[in-house]
């Protein structure tokens, strides 16, 4: 833990008092969004100390040429950024003359709160200008769940000790850069600026990609809560930018107040040439509906979303509140609206790795939005690969795969691969796996075996097409090897047989091949379709099957577990227990190759195919290798906890569950890995919400029925989740001794518990 | 090959007819250099066709802002780039009014030659410009090796068909770019312009390294030979730049000429508030003696290098050629009067690479040097490595090693690191080795043992530290292992045990075990001295001694080889001869993973190992290990094929030897490797001259004597080469059947023929 500023709540995140160390900290974790944009938690005016300003558009986004030292073959040229979009919040705020800025005044009862249960944002301080005047400030923002091309702003200032002149400022700015921009360059290029009465519209278009964004605002001022219904005494335009002012005189405890609606309209959702008519509907819409109607839709907008996607803990605040900022911050970011869309790995909260789609979303968030959405939305994630299927045979031929070898991007936002490390864009070759195990799960958990006949089957044969052609025939083995890869551990690069790697791209081939004969069964319009489309024949599966059936696994008769690579056991196996505090963590201390030739494991890496496959594997076998590879394992990717935290209670051991649940769920709150201020782990949360419902929960789906094995950390009284199975939803509900289980439904459900098999009638309280 | 289109000659390389396309190309192998400094082969006149422009200062250098996608700990901020210096060749040239530019206009009787015996470049050919005008040209340049800081050119024009007002426009320009600049910046910024009468002065300063530099120029305008003694019409002066215009009439068949000397002072050699003044003082001798008289120097001074370093071979032109190019590019590029300065792999003739100093120097240039050089130029290249001692240590404690332990740099100017790769830069450790063998080799070939207990001695204590501290005991093998390195192939990157490195480790520590030894039996007080500042005892010499006797080497005994690495033998074993040449350069067709996990060698490994430990292992060893590894060794490093042609050689295989001399000798000239226009692979072209004298020579020093087994390839009549040997000069002439030696000094010596010891006396011949 790095952090412990923020205050325990089951609802809400707080922070109290002013610290300007904490400013990016704090713009990162209360940071909201809506699906559609996002924001990270600026303060609307102007404030000259440190801040990472960012705003987001879901889908916007713009190629960056790519920046290496040294060039190889198969990189590709671009890579697609997440876009610092304009400036819709910002409203400078002037006081008899002064400027509002944080940094240059005194602050007094500085408080936030992200209230997640109501979905709002709420800032409040006092402040003693230069000048000597006092003012109280509370400032209330949301992203408008129902209308989601709106933001709205409640900004009230209130002096304290004397009368003031308040001018509000408020602009809308299309003039922002990416700080991780890879030349400077500025990515939006300004279209067109129009404003009247209390609106502006600022539309500004995407180089290269051309999407086209109108940024627009409209303002309200009101006095001790009554709208003066003025204009602005004044309007300053650039090309990019329109600011406009408005000033009241009030006196002491007066109420001096703007309410701003602002936000974008896009390409993506409406013809470009109609995006200022677009914003003014919007606009119409919101002032009609008035501040506090849009407020109260908020509040039930997501109370509709906890509704289904809440996990009670009780007698455990910080556990609360972690497990709700992680189901929060996921539905913020992805509400599987819309399927061009998926999920960034810092969301709408920072532009750290570009791209919106990792194999983070097969591995760790499909099972989320499966288990806590209608399973349409799990459906459209997996569409989103079908349909870049074409780019993913692209991305294979760049490295020389030929016959529709499908290598699916290590980081994309349109199917093209945009990363450029040798190591991770030509190595990392497993995310392939994910891809085509995520199809499995999916059928596995909904039931829904349509989607592999339509779509799934040519993802998957893409994907067994690279595996046959990726594997070696090792003449001093007799078997298939798979050399040069670099495993979920990125603390090791290019190394041989990754058991991991290999053992995944086995079942890949694998299951493909079933799956090729249950179609041809059951679906023969589909399976001729498919295999005239992807030209495949029966000497070729031959091929595959090879092989599949001699894959080689490292193994290690001494200590009877399966190693990382071939080479692991050469490594000098000091634990992490044993390593000086003050060297951690690694990937900050020490060079690279240290690193590399170090046993430490940066996250699940055998452990992640003993996860996906647990049924493979004996509870005896996870053991074995979790004692092995655990105390190596030094959890500096936000994905490794929370798969030890499941395997951890799997096993019985329910502290190392429970330390590693906190770590999971409050990795971004606590700061574990002193990096939060530039954004948040998103796709990591997921595996948070995994490690209550699949670990605590030990939630199962094995022939078509729902296992549980509920155990209870210590800590904890109880706690409780819901899960969306086959539509209907079946909330669980452990405490010591017992678990309870209510069905929303029409049809009984067969559940095991501990092996045991219950029937769950609808509507009926089941005590096990 | 990749081009032919330079014609054979002894002495000189020939040119004949224009083709744009080839423009680069040659720019690249008719460049001139002194040592001091150097230009590519660019026109005089504007060009406005395809053209890298390169002039270059031995010794100035940048250090540009390192450009990388992904930062990782322990890279260097910086790049030591060679600068593009400040242009003083150039001239305009208006004919008529219209600007000569051999892009613009009908080209005739193109021609160049680089006369190597004189040291002179000419360019001559015929134009008819767009307004009728027929001139003939013919402009020779050379770099005075006398006077060092001069460059001249004799620019002469000769109307065919009419009159023909001539302008000849010369300037100094200090307005240059590096084409590689990572962030388009310019490296110069300029201090102060000058001119007057013939002569201008152009200072600058190079940003951050502040090396000022002055280039200049002098001009006379000549009429049928006739110095007109005119001043300019007209000088241009700017910021960075001066140009001057003379103007003249010419009737048909007339000559007029330009006579341009010019150059640069530098900082590095005056007092950087006289810069101007010491160009004056150049000008003034160059002046003195006249255009014949200096070019007349020149041939001298080239016939004085000639004498010692020639190597002659008979009946084979393009062989002859091919090895007197690399001579003399050597020659052009380091002339070992300056100990700061070293052989950059493109030498004057790129900008590709960066910095000056790479293991070349070591293993591959010093041989040369200290054969054909006096021996204080080989110790100069030894004490430039002493005196970045505390450089390499700073840069070893980068990347965490501690107690004095020394990491050599990839690539430096100064001594540290600029390269940022890490699989090379924090991996291609063998590098250290090269430059404690070098240590070793120049004892073993000169005899002059004082060099370690003055300074090799601490080098060598450094480096044995690193090895001590980068090897890694593995339980598994009860033997100390060597993780995560990039041997000499840089086609295997972040392997284990790569056998040339674990090999030259062990050495070094060996090597240095007994240097300490015998330093404190036979110079006590050097001993003590560097003992005391080193602060090593007993103790730790044991842990190093430790390491080195336990080291592991992978062994294939099914094979009978060593291997490359530990997992070679997983690699699909498919030899060079059976792949696709329609795949090859592999390094421009294949994605580095596929490089990576194919079994292609790109430079002698393993086989640079029996290089340097030859005699460590028996000729049937050898044949073994070249049988192995030959067939897998696709040679796209410049520094690869003249080991295979040693080896071949030292097998019998003449055949082989040759067809691997011919690709040393003229990888440039033929461009075997199709890039030949980023300029010159220098460094390499010392490992030709090995190829002749330790590969067709057969010498080797053994015992304080000199050992030969000459060997000719049938395509000879025969050959000779000169070495000087503890100094002396022994001549060795090879023909079939019989072997002349011829010795130019005052004391017998010993030499060892086939086996057999021959006594051969001072200036008599002798022949066995």
């Amino acid at each position: 833990m790095n952090q412990d500023y923020i205050l325990p709540d089951n609802w809400s995140i707080i922070e109290e008092g002013f610290d300007a160390e904490r400013v990016e900290s704090s713009e990162s974790l209360f940071s909201i969004g809506n699906g559609a944009m996002g924001q990270r938690a600026n303060f609307e005016e102007s404030y000259s100390g440190h801040t990472f300003q960012g705003s987001y558009i879901a889908g916007v986004y713009y190629p960056d040429k790519t920046k290496v030292g040294w060039w190889k073959n198969g990189y590709p040229e671009y890579f697609a950024k997440v876009l610092n979009a304009p400036n819709w919040i910002g409203i400078d705020i002037i006081i008899n003359d002064e400027i509002l800025d944080l940094s240059k005044c005194e602050v007094k009862n500085f408080r936030r709160e992200l209230n997640m249960q109501e979905g709002w944002y709420n800032r409040s301080f006092e402040a003693i200008l230069q000048n000597g005047t006092e003012v109280s400030v509370n400032v209330t923002r949301f992203l408008s769940l129902v209308s989601d091309e709106l933001g709205v702003i409640n900004y009230e200032v209130k002096p304290l000790n004397r009368a003031a002149q308040i001018t509000f400022k408020p602009y809308v700015d299309a003039g922002v850069k990416n700080v991780d921009a890879n030349w400077e360059e500025k990515f939006w290029e300004p279209l067109d600026v129009q404003h009247s009465g209390n609106e502006a519209f600022v539309t500004a278009r995407t180089y290269k990609t051309h999407f086209n964004a109108c940024t627009f605002m409209h303002n309200s001022i009101f006095l001790n809560g009554k709208d003066l219904e003025i204009l602005p005494a004044n309007a300053e335009a650039s090309e990019d930018k329109v600011q406009f002012s408005y000033t009241i005189e009030a006196n002491p405890n007066d109420t001096a107040a703007i309410i701003k609606f602002g936000g974008y309209t896009v390409s993506m959702n409406h013809d470009k040439d109609k995006l200022a008519d677009a914003a003014k509907n919007v606009i119409d819409d919101a002032k009609a509906k008035g501040y506090e109607a849009l407020l109260g839709e908020q509040k039930a907008a997501w109370a509709s979303i906890w509704e289904m996607a809440d996990i009670t803990i009780e007698g455990d605040v910080k556990a609360q509140q972690g497990i709700r900022f992680n189901i929060f911050q996921l539905n913020q970011t992805y509400l599987g609206k819309d399927p061009r869309l998926n999920i960034g790995p810092k969301g709408f909260t920072g532009e750290k790795y570009g791209g919106s789609t990792y194999w983070d979303t097969e591995a760790y968030c499909i099972p989320f939005y499966m288990a806590t959405k209608d399973q349409q939305v799990a459906r459209n994630l997996l569409t989103y690969r079908y349909n870049q299927l074409d780019k993913a045979i692209e991305n294979a031929a760049k490295l020389g795969f030929t016959n529709g070898a499908a290598l699916y991007p290590m980081v994309t936002m349109n199917g093209e691969e945009c990363h450029n490390e040798w190591e991770i864009t030509f190595e990392e070759i497993h995310r392939n796996g994910a891809i085509a195990f995520a199809i499995y799960n999916y059928y596995r958990f909904t039931g829904d075996y349509s989607y592999i006949p339509e779509k799934g089957l040519e993802v998957l044969i893409g994907i067994a097409r690279f595996w046959h052609q990726r594997a070696t025939y090792s003449t001093n083995r007799d078997q298939y090897v798979i050399l040069g890869v670099t495993g979920p551990n990125e603390y090791e690069n290019n190394v041989n047989n990754n058991f991991y790697t290999n053992y995944i791209a086995k079942w890949c081939i694998d299951y493909a091949l079933e799956q090729i004969e249950k179609v041809q069964e059951n679906y023969p319009a589909d399976h001729a379709r498919v295999m005239a489309a992807v030209q495949l024949d029966a000497a070729e599966m031959l091929q595959w099957k090879n092989v599949a059936d001699n894959m080689y696994f490292p193994y290690s008769e001494k200590h009877g577990v399966y190693l990382q690579q071939d080479n692991f056991l050469d490594k000098e196996l000091v634990k992490v227990a044993d390593l000086d505090p003050s060297q951690r963590p690694i990937n900050q201390k020490w060079s690279w190759d240290r690193i590399l030739r170090s046993p430490y494991i940066k996250q699940a890496d055998v452990l992640q195919g003993f996860y996906f496959f647990e049924d493979h594997f004996s509870k005896e076998d996870l053991e074995k290798h979790f004692d092995f590879y655990e105390p190596f394992t030094v959890h500096e990717s936000s994905l490794s906890p929370c798969v030890h935290s499941i395997q951890a209670a799997v096993l019985g051991r329910m502290e190392q569950a429970y330390t590693f649940y906190l770590r999971t769920s409050r990795l971004d709150l606590d700061d574990y890995n002193k990096e939060v201020k530039e954004g948040l782990h998103i796709t990591s949360m997921a595996g948070t919400w995994m490690s209550i419902v699949e670990g605590f929960g030990g939630m199962r789906v094995k022939n078509d029925t729902l296992h549980f094995e509920p155990r209870i950390p210590q800590q904890w009284k109880g706690y409780s989740f819901k899960i969306n199975f086959r539509n209907q939803v079946l909330k669980v509900s452990v405490h010591a001794g017992e678990t309870n289980f209510t069905l929303e439904g029409e049809r009984e459900l067969a559940v095991v518990v501990n092996g045991k098999e219950v029937t769950v009638e609808p509507n009926t309280l089941v005590t096990v």
